[in-house]
């Protein structure tokens, strides 16, 4: 792939640039929640076990509680001394007796085996059992620390909780974890073109999606969504919604005014400022501006809203599932189920569907193709310099 | 695998049973949401665009408007009329001239081509542009419904909505939708052996990780958790929760309490209410109960904490995911990357770990073993009559 296709920034070159850019938000801070609203969270430190589990050596049937000595040879018939029900504490065995046990209550000093109550006959009134199966040491007895012991790692970080982990954190003790911040996320869709829902479309107006679904789109990826605006082409008004969201924010992301037109208020604005404004060798989604405002940086999207989401997709994901904690998406290699021909120069990035184990495109190039893009569940990463595919070759695949 | 293996209810049957207790939280109810809260929900009805997508012929370029006839010979020079940007209104062409368009605004009436900005030359003191290469009918135009037409289907139901979805229902302007509502589920653990994290742990004592763990199962699956409690084994305490959770929640899962000891609170509360106890044939989860209470479906899992994870797989997650919209988990075929034997009679859920292509058991047989399950990624499934498998065989695995 050559890095500079047509003149143009690559995609791999203009992703670096960002990665660079988004490095105080990628690096995360890590903050400390309660263990009930872990679920789904990334552990940003690596947990040992800080007791034994189990705590203590205890029952693992209903039963009674002997020396294996005295059930050697049975049937044989014992003194019941008493019952342990799990929550008591500690007791003391009486060789040559039992003590009824539930599952979970302790074992008592002395014994050394469990019989389940299957293999015994009670005579309540008499106060004995009869044993009817031997019982060799250690039978249905669970030992302190045979789950685990006490320093020994019990969670590596990075974990992403899920119900089994917190099962287990739960069951050392744990109260509040720490976990990787979620980032903080900014929205602002700019375009006098755009109405909010729920309002009537005046002629030569849309409906505002690239705010909501790049908002989505953040939180779909592990960030919060602090601010969402939206900018007409008036530069007062964006220059004064852009200051709000560097100062609630982490990371700032807009769509639209980054392109060649008389009304591009975002690339207006920003430019000034040191922001670069500038054409990557994809499709869609080529043109790209970038700025860093207040500390805080901005990516600059464009306005369509297929190359917005696209956009989101490519440079803002990775960095976002970085710092806050969650795995990368994992790319695959799916072979076409059909023939397809691609512009030399620019990375094609097609909407395409998943059939079975191929994939084949899902919607047309277009990128003001949203409803398309709604039936398509990953792209198609065509590389610069390849110009036709045939049904069977491998292509890179990237899950939506 | 034999229905009723050792004279105990086979896991088709129990779960077929829960199937039917819990029919009336599965058939689920639907909830009107904003979409600005919809992501990762399940639609609970399809939806058509209620318009056009564009709404209006448009620009898919920054250039000028023009009628293809006065650019059929290249270089020609247009006065040049004015500017539409994206958001005006519709304008007329007036043909022989070019009207300077940005993307997205409407194509003047009588214009059928666009020509992009990088193939003219402006001259703007004597308002024209010079045309450098040709545009044909058509050319650059996004005709109004290119992407969706009014009427056609936009989302089926079901969707579990992601970014894409989301945007593409907010370009046609929806406002909310409705989406499954999650089922509202209550957790209640017993035993008087737990203890809540935070505390310390007295002689006999356990830290309770079945509360938290049944809730974050729950979640995770699509559900509400409107309550969370836990009872020691007293009946009365634990009757006074239960009122409250089947006051509030559409369904319950309680954990302990359901085997043959003395002291079961569960079983000895709801048995008298006709609640049915019985043991499964598998492993771990074998003792489980089912009850209705004041119309509310009772699961009550055993108390071991894989058992009550377990459990709660096999039988309760189906159910909420069904409700809560979320397509049923997926179990996979894949080869043991060890040997292993079985026990007849149960079917066996071994806490495996997938390893590339294949699986191997991660954890003992233990139903204590909490913290070797927090090292499983999914449950390998046995059936009941198998007792010897090889490397190399196909075991089917059910993701957790």
């Amino acid at each position: 792939m050559s890095a500079m296709a047509g003149g143009k920034r690559s995609v791999e070159e203009h992703a670096a640039h960002v990665a660079k850019l988004l490095a105080a938000v990628r690096s995360g801070t890590r903050v400390r929640i309660p263990l009930s609203r872990a679920l789904h969270r990334a552990l940003a430190e690596s947990l040992d076990a800080p007791i034994d589990l189990p705590p203590f050596r205890n029952s693992q049937m209903d039963g009674y509680a002997v020396d294996s000595a005295s059930v050697a040879t049975v049937p044989v018939t014992l003194t019941v001394r008493g019952v342990l029900a799990a929550g008591d504490g500690r007791a003391e065995h009486e060789p040559g007796t039992a003590l009824k046990i539930m599952t979970g209550a302790p074992i008592p000093d002395g014994a050394d085996a469990i019989v389940p109550v299957e293999d015994t006959e009670a005579d309540k009134r008499a106060g004995t059992v009869t044993v009817h199966r031997t019982a060799p040491a250690g039978a249905y007895v669970r030992e302190a620390g045979s789950d685990i012991r006490t320093g020994d790692p019990l969670l590596p970080a990075g974990t992403v909780l899920a119900a089994r982990h917190i099962a287990a954190l739960a069951a050392v003790g744990v109260t509040d974890v720490f976990v990787h911040a979620r980032p903080r996320v900014a929205v602002i869709s700019t375009g006098s073109e755009l109405v909010p829902a729920g309002d009537a479309l005046a002629p030569g107006k849309i409906y505002n999606s690239n705010g909501p679904a790049l908002a989505a789109s953040a939180i779909a990826n592990g960030a919060d969504v602090v601010s969402i605006d939206h900018s007409d082409d008036d530069p007062d008004g964006f220059a004064e919604m852009l200051a709000h969201a560097v100062a609630v924010a982490d990371v700032v992301f807009t769509s639209g005014g980054v392109s060649r037109g008389d009304f591009e208020v975002v690339k207006d604005t920003l430019e000034p400022r040191g922001g670069e404004f500038l054409s990557v060798a994809m499709q869609p989604g080529g043109p790209q501006g970038t700025a860093v405002v207040d500390g805080i940086p901005v990516l600059a999207f464009p306005g369509n809203p297929v190359s917005a989401l696209v956009s989101f997709e490519m440079f803002a994901r990775p960095a976002l599932r970085e710092a806050s904690g969650l795995p990368a998406v994992e790319y695959e290699d799916r072979p076409l189920t059909r023939d397809l021909t691609s512009i030399s120069g620019k990375r094609q990035l097609l909407r395409g569907r998943r059939d079975g184990t191929g994939v084949a495109p899902a919607s047309g190039h277009g990128s003001h193709l949203v409803a398309g893009m709604a039936t398509a569940d990953v792209l198609i990463d065509i590389p610069a310099d390849t110009t036709s595919l045939k049904t069977g070759d491998l292509v890179k695949v990237i899950p939506l």
